[in-house]
């Protein structure tokens, strides 16, 4: 089946029955968004209703740190939106939106990274992180990481502290955990990229 | 204060208290994203813990039809997809993003609909509406209804049904749930627009 080359990994907190059918949801479509690239789509994992709580649990059991040692989720356009709020609302927590430069309100902070061809900025408003703010970061999934790491900058730059990242899914061979090793990182699910 | 324009709408189904809360969230920005436009910014209200749980509370207090009249919950993106997978998640639903044209991998079937200038579509993954799928469709504000309707016609289009809609807010004055009036509706908060 196409997702056979899909492993758990912080799965292990779940049970192999829940973890296979997890797994069993994600699509796997070569060619997407461009030739030679072969896109994870999760959506099929939230489209399922026991698809989205075994998904919301997983994240929970798989924190990379206590649940007290943050104080807000920030999730990452636009997927990560899909799975932040569900996050923080079961914690407890608040949620902060990292968007694509020019969709927030004045007033601002971003923060510039560069893509293969070409630059990328995410953006917070100002007054969403206050000094000190311990911030889980979230995205559906860690390729190369620059987009995550371009957040942490943001949130550090904003005086927040950033607590460790929690991600669906992590393509190996791209080095992208490895590129946050200074945080506590988790993913629920390691596949090749 | 900047909010004061805002009244309860469903918010009477909560205590008045966190009603004036959550109102007292909603930061306004005049001329965003531009001149003329009073742009109203839910953001804040995710980014507080005690304001994301009150939130997700009152739009389950308020939803349009009982819980066991819809089968899933669509999310318009990007600021539906905040609220609706948390929404579904606290009902045991599955979610089903509802996403701008490009975005989603496919196969996909797209609405086109008309916007102030020019033209917009939505789509959905062809595999995530099933025949006879009872579909509630959530987004943060209402405004003419223009991108909620075509949501709603992609999703007939698919051969589900759409049980109702559930806003955050609406903007009075611009016959948005007017427009919608084939489908029950409820929204939190009512404002000018």
């Amino acid at each position: 089946m196409a997702t056979s080359d899909i492993s758990v990994k912080a799965l292990k907190h779940i049970d192999s029955e829940d973890a296979d059918y997890l797994i069993s949801l994600v699509r796997s479509i070569p060619d997407f968004p461009k030739a030679g690239i072969l896109f994870r789509d999760f959506m099929p994992v939230l489209a399922d209703a026991r698809g989205l709580k075994l998904l919301i649990d997983a994240l929970i059991a798989a924190l990379p740190v206590a649940a007290d040692e943050f104080d807000v989720v920030a999730g990452l356009e636009a997927r990560g939106f899909l799975i932040g709020p569900a996050l923080a609302a079961r914690l407890g927590k608040g949620f902060l939106a990292v968007r694509k430069a020019g969709k927030l309100p004045p007033e601002t902070v971003s923060e510039e990274y560069t893509l293969e061809y070409g630059k990328a900025a995410v953006e917070v408003e100002t007054t969403a992180i206050k000094s000190g703010d311990r911030v889980l970061i979230v995205d559906d999934l860690i390729a190369t990481g620059g987009t995550a790491k371009a957040a942490a900058d943001l949130i550090e730059r904003c005086q927040g502290t950033v607590a460790g990242f929690s991600f669906v899914m992590e393509l190996s061979g791209l080095e992208g955990v490895e590129n946050l090793s200074q945080y506590p990182c988790s993913a629920l699910m390691i596949m090749p990229a």
